[in-house]
């Protein structure tokens, strides 16, 4: 049993709610907040954590859309549209897999968890991000795993059935508190309705998340609403009379039922397609700055009432993984947001909101939720501007504690 | 007399030019530019400089708006809204000033040569930069010193005139081709105009390079134009009526003749009140998005014909020096622009366009231009590609070379 304090608590409630000089008292969950004289007459015994003058304690951050194995890429893959981009992606692919190799990944895994982040959600493409996830979920990365499924060749739909499989039914052998398994059905233009069904009848049965890539670019929308545009002139290499597998509303009916991630979004303006309660969306804004040649609408999409947070998306569309950088580019990309106003938003982006999209009893300091909480340090600070303040000054933790251990990386 | 060699030559001419597998000879200036094999031929006697594989080789950047004494600032001073960001500055100047000792603001400068800037515009409001800002120019920085003038005071105004006199004149005795004096009126919401008068008279008959903040806020811009809103009942605390003391169109007027750099003009709309071949902007996205609530439309700023460069501001509104970070910040804050030739326009901003504004000759990687030049090592990437990803990617110079010399950190 531990007790810690800090100059600020950033509960990351529904309210945003600061203690100033508190404390609080957890094992592997958090047991319960207030002054820290009090908790330490009423738990004599528990252990005190020390912890910098000035700072700020905060849940672990979420970052739910890494592509761990494009780990390798920084100058490689090109950038601007969405096009170009997928040709450079299917032109490096295999080099790009081959040099993200286990060291390079936990090397990923563990920049993330120094930047504060204790829970990943990773899109597994080949499947040769496995071990070394299963590494680091060992050392206090939890991980839910979403094994990946795409294809449109009609030929190739069994082939490719079995080939997921194989690597599906391979992660739920180690499934556990910190690694997680799950599915991904890659998107509306790759992924062939028999894959797609396949996946997410697995995905009901056994109760498991789903993540799926939707209406990420301007080729993708034109494409899936108008049928026409860069992608069919590009399908039309290997096709005659290429057309789009799904209308968007049909792909979204698919997910009907099951807990689902929405990453991208920026092109949909129809909300009421999804579901508030099982249906949330992951918006990377870096990501779509150099892929999307548009921003989601922010205010728009979180007036809807969905689940919006936050995601890196992976190096081959970002240049960290970083949700403290991540969230610095957010204050500049959605400039029409009050400045303070949006800080305390994309903190709760990062932490109470997709602990919710994935069903996790965590994100939030309250009694009772998982104890996964990171230390700052940070300058002395006005506690209005302390939100903002810290996500333009906050770089390494001072500590990250993963259902109430501290990592050590 | 040296021959360099890179990957990639970034001209950073009017077309953006890139060289690929070429190199250059230089002194002090460079002499010629063309192949490795033909220029050793020509100059046998020069001696090659090393650099990495693929690196980079473009001018030195030019950071012209600067305020070195504020750089204790981190978490100190409050963002979101100008006025309360004005007397927070206000509250805290004097302790931030004292803590800005010359060890840290000589740090600040050594980061700025390591992130490829050779040279600065430096806003000295107390002069307490100037002892710094002097070592840190035997060291290769190149410094527009900007002895800036303030003061609304009406009774005040022969004694502003005297302290500004003493660190002016003082500053003049150590001109050369590295420390370049030159003057500041702090901005038309706080500069009575005599003082204005007298500083650009200096100016005029001296011929210096002068600067001033222009409609940097949204409470400025009300101000001016329509005499009320926050400025107001802040100015109300000292003045019975207070009245602003120029129109915004006046205030430019002062300028007539005067090499100019205006920085910010966020809320400027009539560009045509400026001079083409004596006025540019300024253009500090990041900490206008700390300050400013509204964003420059670079768009239209751009087409006006005018002369637009990039500064960081101080690190009283910018968590960053760097005009990598800062062109970073430009590629999310204008996303309107298609990326890749926003690229390339930002590389421009920072070299070939500041240097036109400071009337120096350097920014480009022409023949008898200065040898400013700093070389980057870059991953292995597409030619049309090359600006994106060096501004994405580059954090450090491999090299700087500053009047032919190179910098030693």
């Amino acid at each position: 049993m531990f007790i810690v304090a800090a100059r600020y608590l950033f509960l990351c409630d529904e309210d945003f709610t600061i203690l100033e000089n508190q404390a609080f008292v957890f094992e592997d969950k958090i047991l319960e907040l207030g002054e820290l004289d009090n908790l330490k007459k009423k738990y004599p015994k528990a252990k005190i954590i020390k912890t910098p003058k000035n700072s700020v304690i905060l849940p672990a951050f979420i970052n739910p859309h890494t592509h761990l194995e494009f780990s390798a890429n920084s100058t490689t893959l090109h950038f601007g549209e969405f096009l170009i981009w997928l040709k450079s992606v299917i032109n490096s692919r295999s080099i790009l897999n081959a040099q993200a190799k286990e060291e390079l990944i936990l090397q990923s895994i563990k920049k993330m968890q120094k930047s504060g982040i204790g829970t990943i959600g990773e899109i597994s493409s080949f499947g040769s991000d496995l071990d070394p996830c299963l590494k680091a979920s060992h050392k206090g990365m939890r991980i839910v795993f979403f094994n990946e499924i795409l294809g449109t060749n009609e030929n190739q739909v069994e082939d490719k059935k079995q080939e997921f499989l194989k690597r599906f039914e391979n992660s739920l052998k180690f499934k556990n508190d910190f690694f997680i398994p799950a599915i991904s059905i890659h998107s509306p233009y790759s992924t062939h309705p028999s894959l797609a069904y396949f996946a997410l009848d697995l995905a009901k049965k056994q109760n498991l998340l789903a993540s799926t890539h939707f209406l990420e670019s301007k080729a993708e929308n034109i494409w899936l609403r108008e049928s026409k545009g860069g992608f069919k002139k590009w399908l039309e290499n290997f096709t005659l009379h290429p057309k789009p597998l799904y209308t968007p509303k049909d792909f979204v009916k698919l997910f009907k039922g099951v807990r689902t991630l929405f990453t991208h979004c920026v092109y949909l303006k129809e909300y009421e397609w999804l579901d508030k309660n099982l249906h949330s969306i992951t918006h990377c804004a870096f990501s779509n700055r150099l892929l999307s040649q548009k921003s989601l609408d922010l205010k728009t999409a979180l007036k809807s009432g969905l689940n919006i947070h936050l995601g890196t998306d992976g190096l081959s569309s970002n240049i960290s993984l970083s949700l403290l950088d991540e969230m610095r580019a957010n204050l500049l990309i959605h400039k029409n947001f009050d400045l303070l106003e949006l800080a305390s938003k994309l903190l709760q982006m990062v932490t109470l909101y997709p602990a919710r999209a994935l069903n996790l009893n965590l994100g939030e300091l309250k009694k009772g939720k998982i104890a996964d909480f990171s230390v700052f340090e940070l300058g002395e600070c006005d506690k209005k501007q302390a939100p903002l303040q810290f996500i333009l000054n906050a770089k390494e933790v001072d500590k990250l504690f993963i259902k109430g251990k501290e990592c050590k990386f």
